[in-house]
Order: C-alpha cells, then structure tokens, then sequence
C-alpha cells in the first residue's frame, strides 16, 4: 500500500485526503488556527498526519509525497502572500519538512490546486483548462500541457482583480475599483442588485427579499424577474468578455466553472457562455463550459496530483 | 559548422536564415508564390535552401534542423488554416519532408515564432513573455517556462479578436465586431481617428493631413493635438486593459510590443503601460514593457530557436 496526502488549507479548516492509487480512501479536516500569523498551522497538520498513520499502522515511508494547497500566491514552495493565513515570505516546504521529513513536498496555489484536481478528474480528454470559482472571492488556476501556471510572481489566473467597470467601478479589497470580483463574486453579485434596486424604481421581486443572496437573484431571473434578467445578463456579459481575452490568450479545451456562486446552476454557466460565443474568435467558440465536478474535493485532489509529479507546475 | 535554417513565410515574402551557433550568418529572401493555393511555397524554399548549400560547399548532413513560421493557425505541424496563403489543413512538416529529408522539422504560428525569437533574444532574464505585434493586423504569442503556447486548437495569443467595443463596434475581418484589431491595428488606428474628426468640430492638425497615417496620429498627440491625444489615450486604454487579463491568465515577466504601429516608439509603449498599471493588481504591475529588439528578423530567429528543441512549443 503506497499512498500520499492532499491537504487544502482554507481560512477556517484545513481539509486533508490520504490517497491510494489516485483513490480518496480517507478524509479529515481540522481547524485552521490563524493565531500568531498562522504560525501552528504546518504543524497541525503535520501532527494529525502523523497521528492517522500511527491509528492506522501506516509506515510513514510507504508515503511518497505530501501536496498542500495555499490561499495566496506561491513561488517555488514559498507563500509569498497569505493575507488570510498571515504568511509573509513563508517557506512552506521548509516548515512542513521540519516535522515530517519527506524528499517530495508541493506547495501550490488552492486555485492553481483545484483547477489541477479538476484536470485530474479530466485528465484523459484535456491538455489546457481554466478553472474559475465564484465564491465569496473569485479563484483562477490555468492548466496548460497538464501543467499548473503559477506565473513569475504567482499570479496567474488573478481573474478576480481584472478591471470589468472601467470608470466609476465599487471598491474591491485589491486596492484597485472595478474589478470582476466586485460585480461577479458572491457578494458582488448581491451589491450589484442593491445599486439597480436603489437606482430605478421598476418592480421585481428582489425588493421583497430581506437579505438578498446571489442565488436570489438568480432564482427571480429564472422565474422572469426583469430587474433581476439583466442583472444577470450584464453579469455573463463582463464575465464572459474576461472568458474570451483568457481563451484567446491560451486557447484552453475546457472552462471549469465552480464555487458556491455556480450552485445556481446551467443558468450561470449558460449565461456566460451567451457572451463568451457572442465575442470570442471563430475557433476558439468550442471551448466547453463544464461545472467543476469535484466540488469541495477538488484542492485536496489536485494537491495530491501535483504530488504525483512536481514537474506539473510551471512558471 | 553546424547550422540550422530558420524560415519565416509572409504574405507577399519568404524570410530564410541560416544560423551557426545561434549566430545569424546569412539572411535571403524570395517572393510567397500563393498561386494554387499556395501549393509550390515549400517547394520553393527547399529549393532555395538547397540551391544556397550546394553554393557554399554545406553538406545537407550537417543541418541540424529546419523551423518555419507561418502566417495561421498551427497545430502539431499543420497549418488547420491559412487563409493569407491559401492553405486548409496543410500539413507543412510532411510537404517540407517530401523535399528535404530531416528529422528535425519544426512548423509555427508566425506569431508564435517571433515571440520566440524575442525570448531568445532575452532567455537568460525572462521565463514568461508575451508578444505583441500591431501592424497592418494584431499577432500575439505566448511563452510560458521558456515554450510557445500553441493552444488546443492552434489559437493561443490571438489578441487581434478580443472583443473592447462591446457596443456597435466596427467591423472585424474575422467576422465578429469591436475586436481589438478594429481601433488599435494600423488601420484601426486611422479608422477611430476619421471617426472622430468627422464626429466633432474641434480643430485638429489632423484635418489637413490627406492620407493619414497611425504614426501622424501619433506625432500630433505628440505635439500636443488635443483630439490626437485623446485618441491615444483611448487606444491605450484598450490595449492596457486587454493586457492586464492577459497578465492576470499567465504572469508575465514581460510584454513586448512589436510591429509597424510600434514605430512609433516610446508614447505608443507608454500609453499602454500606463491604463496597464491603473488597472492591475498590485502584484503584476511589475511587468515589464519592452520594443521589440529584433524587428522583422523576429520570425527566423524564433523558428531557428524553435527547431533545436521541438519540445519547446506546448498545447
């Protein structure tokens, strides 16, 4: 029995997949402890790891590798940036080594990481996938050739941070206005209702809803609302126009749409791809939109596909 | 002395190169017979290329490949289309071996080529670059970890066709409206222009200029036309704001910017970099902006380059 460890830290729990043969056999999460700029946190993990190997009587040499997805930008195994986990010029690998000693350690993006779990699941029909989740914030990994593209400062696939509101645009947490992640994360997507409700005095059904959600709004356009059928018409217009400067740039088989934003569905997907095949280039129009299949799963896979082979991240 | 050719096919002329250790040492050049659709194109180059051996005493033997540019969609050799040379679903390397019998024949976009041909010109500094031509069309390619990205269906880096005028935009040869190539090709460029002068009464230098040019829009702004600057400052907004999606995809340490319109010089460069650093995120703004260095020796440059190592191109 040879297996490795996915491990996808998030802002609040750290979820952790003991893999054998590309099989999920067992999954746990702990906590995230974010006290002292998140300083436990490697070796929380390291210990539970080691806790469940003992419980089971697994040889901790029969582990080939350990994979961890991180929420920030990543260069070589060091978090350059987790503004949520309070990691500066973090050396991940270094730390993680230093209570379990293992020569094969991969610390990746947890976009870059789920976009990798979702090639996986793919693996024998693409070669370059995009990954967008929609949720609280926006997360982008670019697979090209089967490999993650971390970029030279980490940064790409920052989707969440491109300018859609050229003038004018609401505040994003970036520092910067106008960008996608203020009209096309869950939170944008309810802030956008609230400006057209306040803005024009036409009925929907919106108005009665207390506190709104994304799904909301999604739902009162499926059921005809107007006010809330161009709301998410203009939504798959700035998100779509993004879809098709991203495709024309790497050419992708497959847009891998997840996040809790798209629980709402093909109405979502769809819309996108409305305005993605109304703008995008004749041969690039057959790119597939597919809903992210590995849902909450898909950091733990992908970091135990990166794993697999560290060669699968590029610059 | 062992050499390799680098081919560059344009649409009225073929670049031939012949390099010795990555040094150009010779450069010729014969007319693209696009007669029959374009069916003798790499009969005449093999000829040529062996007519220029056997003049130099250079036995075949000691070619160590041969790599050709060519102006359309490439995938794995074949050229799915080129509609400049007439050629549909061409396989390039299999017509060129009919000739010339190497194992070592490499077939790329033309833009692709040329962005190669800058990255080898930078190789010891950069590992990600984008490339940009604006001329009489928009090319673009792309280099991830030192490679080309082809694109699953040869169409990675066509930045002529996103879509910036969402709204009656003009129309595009590719069929679509509002696409990039529409406002900032040579013509683009010219176009936007009359449409502002016969839009509006302002005066403007360049009302008594006949047969207006990209680069006398350029001058005037210089020289301080306020309608000229406006038209540079839009045009820069458009390319600046496509850049940034294309950094946010793939992170690069470099945009370099080549091609007729980039003649110009630095206010073209400039006015890209500055709407590219008002609306990226913090931690891509660092990216670089360059001219083009090798100018139209781009091309056989980069296809030299691509043919010492075939793996040097991706999907």
């Amino acid at each position: 029995m040879v297996g490795n460890f996915g491990i996808d830290i998030g802002g609040t729990t750290v979820k952790i997949g003991y893999f054998v043969n590309d099989t999920l056999v067992d999954k746990f999460s702990i906590p995230t402890n974010r006290e002292n700029n998140g300083s436990n946190i490697i070796k929380d993990i390291a210990d539970t790891i080691k806790l469940y190997l003992c419980q089971n009587n697994i040889d901790v040499e029969q582990i080939t590798g350990y994979g961890i997805g991180v929420p920030g930008t990543i260069v070589n195994n060091v978090a350059t940036l987790s503004g949520n986990l309070g990691w500066v010029d973090y050396n991940v690998k270094d730390e993680f080594r230093k209570y379990i000693n293992s020569n094969n350690i991969v610390i990746a993006n947890d976009a870059n990481a789920a976009a990798a779990g979702e090639y996986w699941a793919l693996r024998n029909d693409v070669k370059n996938l995009v990954m967008i989740t929609f949720g609280t914030g926006i997360g982008c990994g670019v697979i090209i050739n089967g490999k993650v593209v971390e970029g030279v400062s980490g940064s790409a696939g920052e989707l969440g941070h491109v300018p859609v509101v050229l003038e004018n645009g609401e505040q994003c947490g970036c520092g910067n206005t106008g960008c996608l992640e203020t009209v096309a994360s869950a939170a944008g997507i309810v802030n956008e209702a609230k400006k057209a409700l306040s803005n024009e005095t036409r009925e929907s059904v919106l108005r009665s809803i207390s506190n709104l959600s994304a799904k909301e709004v999604f739902d009162a356009a499926r059921d005809g609302d107007k006010l809330a059928n161009e709301l998410v018409e203009q939504l798959g217009k700035y998100v779509g126009v993004v879809f098709t400067i991203v495709a024309a740039t790497v050419d992708p088989n497959v847009f891998i749409v997840g996040g809790g934003v798209s629980a709402a569905g093909d109405i979502f997907v769809n819309i996108i791809e409305k305005y993605y095949k109304r703008y995008a280039l004749k041969s690039l129009k057959n790119v597939k939109f597919r809903i992210a299949k590995l849902g909450n799963d898909a950091g733990i896979y992908g970091a135990a596909y990166l794993v697999k082979n560290a060669s699968n991240i590029q610059s």
